[in-house]
């Protein structure tokens, strides 16, 4: 659905899965893809294991940039058996800004560094408001808790990504507003962590 | 931190965990007391079991007229191992109205079902947010989502808390809105929620 794309992958001759790939040109791999929208993937922990052995190995992504996996907030399951199974360049923490968040935003990066994950930075989501009646920001979820939370842990901030309607539109049309709008503020924010992430990378 | 108390749970002569009591009045039990706040609790299924059987059995909750439990977001092996393990008057479902996020609302309704435990209803969170300087609403996640998806699935919509920045600090500060400010509109809505969801249960 966020991506825009409704068709599903295929297998090829060597019984591997053909990853779609978006409108916008990136290939993706979903579990969204193998099952029925409305009924809940209820997994233990080994099938879902073997699920992300599946997606990592059995898919045949070809030459890649950037592999992005998207994790469930926290740190459970999944996450733990990703660090143990598959080599990463680093971890990504997406948080909003709030105390709240930033307690587990600081779990997150204790349990990367056990599992000798790099933490390349963190993200601020939902970092400000902007009124578009009077233009007025407000910082819903508290000011500059991702700066000091990144300068307390030492590690970057990446960038901070506004709590902006049209991300909320774009999710649910399948047009991320980085694609379709890359000009907006918004769209330019998540160029800017796109850009800082590729350079903590690097 | 959210329910303002920084009290350690004790056990009692007969080795039971006695709860710890927040200033509003509610016992409470969570996995922040027994671990180092910063420390990532990774644990795998069968150990999340055993501690989600300990705070039900062994915890000396005494005489309650509910007991909440808050379960992290989807359809993972809490909540499953919740459902097959602890008889349970019903569960909330409490959701942004955004399309995306309606799609993880279904399928944890349908997961419920599956597990005849019944719904009791949706809560809509974070359903509007209204500028401090000029008053203007902005339903920031989509506008009636889920009122849509509560007729969709049949399940009542319990009620809507509004995005509002009093809640948020109230987390932080360990002082809930609701009962902090409970005359404020954000208090009503939670109170007018905690009602509807007493009268679904009776």
């Amino acid at each position: 659905l966020m991506m825009g794309t409704t068709d599903e992958p295929e297998g090829d001759a060597e019984g591997r899965i053909q990853p779609v790939t978006s409108p916008g040109g990136v290939k993706v791999m979903s579990f969204g893809f193998l099952v029925d929208p409305d009924q809940p993937v209820i997994w233990r922990g080994p099938m879902l294991q073997k699920a992300l052995e599946q997606f990592v190995g059995d898919v045949n992504w070809g030459e890649l940039d950037f592999l992005v996996i998207d994790l469930p907030p926290g740190t459970g399951d999944v996450a733990l058996t990703l660090c143990q199974n598959v080599p990463m360049a680093g971890a990504v923490i997406v948080t909003t800004p709030q105390d709240v968040a930033l307690i587990d935003a600081r779990k997150s990066l204790h349990m990367f560094t056990k599992l000798e994950v790099p933490v390349l930075g963190i993200v601020e989501n939902m970092s400000v408001f902007q009124c578009p009646e009077c233009g007025h920001t407000e910082h819903i979820f508290g000011s500059g808790g991702g700066q000091r939370t990144a300068e307390e842990l030492g590690v970057p901030l990446l960038g901070s990504v506004p709590l902006d309607p049209a991300i909320v539109a774009g999710g649910d049309t399948g047009k991320p507003v980085v694609i379709d709008r890359p000009e907006s503020p918004t769209g330019k924010a998540f160029i800017e962590v796109a850009e800082a992430l590729a350079e903590a990378i690097d």
